[in-house]
């Protein structure tokens, strides 16, 4: 029997009409949709997908939510064993992932994992929620010969990024707000964000000093350098 | 009389189908499509979106190729006053841009000439060439703690970004292929390019040595970091 193939599927950062044309096909012809589940009810992706799925059987994946790297691990390994079982029977299964499946997604671990186990993986590329954010900003990111920097604010201190040369987007802030509000508030630059981009709840924030310091892991930060 | 809209409308990298859906909607909506026309007859905008604006009109915009700023600027000038004066009949243009307009575009200059003139303007990001790149070579851009910078690189010597932390994506190399391969020739880290993604012509390169120096403006080149 031929096996199925694995698409990661880019479900873009919130409003369901971001979806590309090929990601909204992939998700009609899968015989079945893996969804992320970190068990804690927030299937943010699904939410976005839901009204292409109808009717479609959903495959729940264990993902992790800690930073825990054994944790992380074990779920990766289960959920690439419930999808290899599905693919072995030639079942073809799209794997939703908020954002694009390229930047910071569990989606890159699962598809390692189940392309060394022999199957066919295919990425469907997503909008991005910084170019979402820049989007509803109506600000660029990057122009001319000005370079971008996206950091993972909950994993790299002020101090790690804020030297570097170019615009900066801040992603996965989380628990990192009251830390980064005080590091942006010293700096002098532009400063934007953006949290809730295209969801229920969206808010605009410009200054340093009109952050929320109690925003979360849906929030995008934009620093640009001044000239 | 009701003022037009100006819409700054991603296409993507090059295939049709990675447009959003949003996109395409703006696109049938729209009463006339502004499409960045260099005078060389290579409007890969048009090319993309092609297949969604069957019939309609087009207004071709003056676009700069060369990096002289004052030409650059006089191009821009006359393209927001050709717009202007349609949007002021009521009309609601859709300026099309390959990739996402936030990500280094002429869109954005055109977007701050027409917003300053007093019209709304709204953009709709679309998939950068860095997202499909890597969806086309089933990498990721970055995990966990990477950071990712993006590089213009016709305008950033090796040195400039060779050294800072994280994963890079090079755009726009250009001219400069023959310099940045022999850089990158040099440095311990994964390299990959992917040239005319999703366009006729598509190819993929893996390692330094495989890179083609006559590679141009449509290459974006991956390097990751070895842990």
């Amino acid at each position: 029997m031929k096996k199925g193939t694995l698409y990661g599927v880019g479900v873009g950062p919130g409003d369901p009409e971001l979806l590309t044309i090929k990601a909204v096909r992939i998700l009609r012809e899968a015989d079945a949709v893996a969804v992320p589940d970190t068990g804690s009810g927030d299937k943010a992706a699904l939410a976005i997908a839901q009204s292409y799925i109808a009717g479609k059987e959903l495959i729940l994946c264990p993902s992790p939510m800690s930073g825990n790297r054994r944790e992380a691990d074990a779920c990766y390994d289960e959920t690439a064993k419930i999808l290899a079982e599905r693919l072995s029977n030639g079942d073809n299964i799209a794997f939703i992932t908020l954002g694009d499946p390229s930047v910071y997604s569990t989606y890159c671990y699962i598809q390692k994992r189940v392309a060394a186990m022999g199957f066919e993986t295919q990425t469907i590329p997503g909008i991005t929620s910084f170019c979402a954010a820049a989007a509803r900003l109506g600000e660029s990111l990057c122009e001319g010969k000005e370079p971008l920097v996206i950091v993972p604010a909950s994993s790299m201190k002020p101090e790690a990024w804020i030297g570097l040369p170019g615009n900066k987007v801040l992603m996965k802030a989380g628990g990192k707000m009251p830390a980064l509000t005080a590091a942006l508030g010293r700096i002098d630059a532009d400063i934007a964000a953006v949290t809730n981009c295209g969801m229920e709840g969206e808010s605009v924030a410009r200054g340093a000093e009109e952050l929320d310091a109690s925003a979360g892991y849906f929030s995008v930060i934009v620093v640009k350098e001044r000239h």
